[in-house]
């Protein structure tokens, strides 16, 4: 079969590899699409992600949905023509993480594309049969594969127990902050406010319904933030860019007694954070890593047509063109780029 | 002023009473609109609910908006022209229940229209300030109003941790039930079935975006909801219908480890239900009475046209006709009465 | 390997069985001390509990500890001469249930000595590795064992949200409502009453530290913990015996906005409740279905001296006189059985 | 009345003061005893605490207990005679904090001994009724004082959730750790660990039931808590000393997916924090201010015997030693001075 192989820094080309065999408890999907997320374009320019090195070459892509076409024999539930949406992350299933329910937090899960572990830029994929998701006929193979940013989107509404009424700030817009403003509009926030420092990206979160943009190079995130809410701040708000400045304004923008949730990565190390706010209003700091048991939810969500995933779909491009889609997707306007896997 | 005074069981009439006085913490509201609720109708029909029985004449009426024409002294946030909905229950705010917030269970709270206290049915209401919360321009009167029944709603919807892609059975297509599904819906539910007895309500629910209904006395509620789900139940029950096929029925309806909310007022003292149920799936069964902290909730999802509430009224009468307007509103096919104080 | 079977209702024996061959993934436990539970004793007298009926011989028991003598291949964290607790039910790891962690609600759990999966009452129990618990010296094997019963404890106290500063009623004084008093206790409960019928059992509840104790057929049972609560009521009742009488008296007993919990097993299938109880003082009603996630803390509380499993034991007898014991277990008085695998 | 006032920094005097009358809704304590907080030494050392400026002459104190010698009109179930904790902290009542119940964020609280509010040096008070707390005959006056401090440890255990089985690490020994640990024991923590810089505060803590105490300046926090939890981390950490390095060392020491509460006041405005700490490993890191809802609990766990916090007490002096008092708890090694309000 084809497949996107990333075997140095920049270099990312289409190979073949052998057709995979379905264990007892898997089932054999055929790709249909793959979204590129950041953690991709990072392994693509810097070979790593922390202690994550590309060692051996690597194949790329964990947001996929594709089609059944083989299952193996101890699974029940899923058929060959069944559309699937994949979820990259299958843990041990034994350590007490896992038996918490909390099983983004086990130690042993094997990740899609993050070393060493291949991911779904592919014709094939063998994959354990419960975390493939069925698709409902109303549901697009794009909306699937596209169920894993959102499935970010909504365990942040869940860290954040966002609920009716709330009021929440997003910061940053990209792909996580803009699917975070779904669910969480899905959740029953009511007053949705989102900043960034990209203009193009501004316009779309007020396209998509944000109650009000905020450039923080223009005004400061807490000023505007209790302009908005008659000075009281936010109820929740969901850092989603990873900036410094975001971070630590993150702790002006929350009301008293509110809930900041951590999602996007802090390019610092370490960030100076004003300790006595947190003390004071007694505010929840909370980190937010991947998601569990989000998929249903995520599916459901879109059947009923409460979020839309697919307008921040920015291209659509072929596996053969898969290292132009990845330069495309780098620009800083880029939101989302997808990648077909076309027969 | 002019207000509609139950003085036997029906004999509703409209009287002159004195002006009320705002005390120092209290504004005085010119009452606009109010709503007819089922417990306004059982005081008319039997002078009594329970151990609440009215023994002097009672000024009915608990869902309530108008305009403030006079503030006390100590208020401030509030001043004359703004229009406010009145949240109908006061508690001690010094007991053990107050203190926790969940100042609903007080048991010395003032409540609208609940012997001896009197209601809303009135040219003029003074009530403390900070149970009367502003109207944005975007939510009307009426909709202010209905905040007392939307709020019934939303406090269900807490209570039951209704969220992100759940499914939801609702008993009884009444006022409660029909909102209970606005704030359901509002805070995510993605499969809503609503099940009565009156095909107009079940008619009124489909329009309004229910995902099935169920007529049980066509199809046993538990198999129906199977149906539905694929043998798996949904994951949250709103009881609100009271009736005792309905609470019972639904345990069957509810999947293991679901929640059921009761907020029905049941006709019979005691009702047969399966215990081994509750243990053997591990169901939570929860009461939901009144409401708590709603109102800001509320008024924001007015203001946001996340739910409808003009949608189930029926008609409107004025004042001078009060008593036409209960008898009509006791028609069950009714869902919702509106009474107009005109000037 | 000598093993206790059942082959018809009151015929317990004991049989040679092959040893077993612990899996990749199990290790195998020379088995030390095993208690005798209610449901061994229901299997033991009726052949049957409910739908799980005891068609073909089997192996009893379920509150096992005992000592590692083989590990399989892929285990790692265990090793031969540990001793271990077995937690009885492993679930599939794969359902909805066992992904959001209450894998006590699996529907394709094997547990122990539920037909048709064999039990504890052997020589030799091949177990999976993350269901088998290490010992620290200064936890005893018979303690290991009761592990079983005070995990439902635990669950108990979790379930019901028990913290520090509350009044806690027990219905029911044997072992699940001892051990839910251990755990209340444990959790931070301050003041705790128990009623039972016998009145051994409420002695015994009196020396281990029960505030006070209640004999619903001399008073009853709403009125007992108002006279003991300042009227109030307790904050969690706790429901372990089963009985009618104390089922509905668990919604008399609790203050408004309190928590009932219910573990026993009902005799009835239906009990009359009254639910306008429930709605009026918003009561939590729980079911408490076995446990999950409580080994690990069963055993600190045992390392750390804070609770008691030993003084609930009434006797111990050795294998060999197994049918013995299960008739001196039947007798009322008795709390807890033990049964010794002798080599 | 004689009282003790703060008239400049280091200027603590005994003072005549008019006698306070009670309100309608207030009782009349004469103080029996009054715990010396850090707050009370900061305003005493530098006149002001933040944007808290003593201007005019202000009474210290706010750690108290006395004896109810007269009730105003309104006041119910308090009577002269009774011995009385006082809750120093009187909320509004009527704010959106308030009524969730979250009454400690409070924004127009009136708090004891903070500018301009008086404080509990004094040998009259005037509170209202519902935040006076009867002491029953096992609780010492000197324990209702403390009550205080061990508030602030109860809400520390809430605010981490801490339950049974838990490992704890307390980073900092003076009075709010050492009341956190018996909190968090009460709650259900199995294994506590302490730090601190003073050696005999660590002995303290080993003195009262510690299962390890660390000396972060020999041993890196996170290293030792490795050590003692077989590499794991703890499952929460209660932040009571606000020194810098215990700050950030929280998040090496606690568990992936574990909490950690900050409730020490930190030295410095901002404090470096490892960011992507909190996300990849799903922190929560939550602020504790003051306390609510927390005296019933405090006062029952001290008539039950499940704390102690007279062992915090290094001595006790007269009102009319007040000065010296102060100046004997700024030692380091001072855990806790009382003052007494001999007649």
């Amino acid at each position: 079969m084809r497949t996107a192989v990333l075997s140095e820094p920049g270099e990312l080309a289409v190979e073949e590899r052998p057709d995979p065999d379905p264990a007892p408890d898997e089932v054999l999907v055929a790709v249909g699409e793959v979204g590129i997320c950041g953690s991709d374009l990072h392994y693509y320019e810097h070979g790593r992600i922390g202690d994550y090195v590309v060692e051996d070459p690597l194949i790329l892509g964990h947001e996929s949905a594709g089609e059944v076409v083989a299952v193996g024999d101890e699974v029940s539930g899923l058929e060959s023509g069944d559309r699937v949406a994949l979820e990259p992350g299958v843990p041990c299933r034994r350590c007490a993480h896992c038996k918490r329910g909390e099983y983004n937090l086990c130690p042993d899960v094997t990740f899609m594309a993050t070393p060493p572990d291949d991911g779904a830029f592919a014709e094939y994929v063998a994959w354990p049969a419960d975390f493939a998701y069925r698709l409902p006929p109303d549901v697009s193979t794009r909306e699937g594969a596209l169920c894993e940013p959102l499935s970010v989107g909504v365990h942040v509404a869940r860290r954040g127990d966002i609920g009716v009424g709330d009021s929440v700030l997003i910061t940053g817009a990209g792909p996580i902050g803009l699917l975070a403003m779904e669910a969480a509009r899905a959740a029953g926030a009511t007053r949705i406010f989102v900043s960034d420092v990209v203009e193009s990206k501004l316009d779309r979160a007020e396209e998509r319904g944000a109650d009000a943009t905020i450039d923080p190079r223009e005004e400061d995130l807490g000023e505007a933030v209790a302009r908005h809410t008659g000075g009281e701040g936010v109820d929740v708000v969901v850092e989603a860019s990873g900036a410094e400045s975001a971070i630590a304004g993150s702790l002006d923008a929350v009301r008293r007694g509110g809930t900041v949730v951590f999602v996007g990565l802090a390019d610092e190390a370490e960030v100076p954070l004003d300790v006595l706010d947190i003390v004071d209003n007694e505010l929840d700091v909370r980190g937010s890593f991947r998601y569990r048991n989000t998929y249903p939810a995520a599916i459901d969500l879109l059947a009923d047509g409460e979020v839309d995933v697919e307008g921040i779909v920015d291209f659509e491009m072929g596996l053969g063109e898969v290292d132009a889609a990845f330069r495309r997707a780098m620009d800083p306007e880029t939101v989302k780029g997808m990648v077909t896997i076309e027969e």
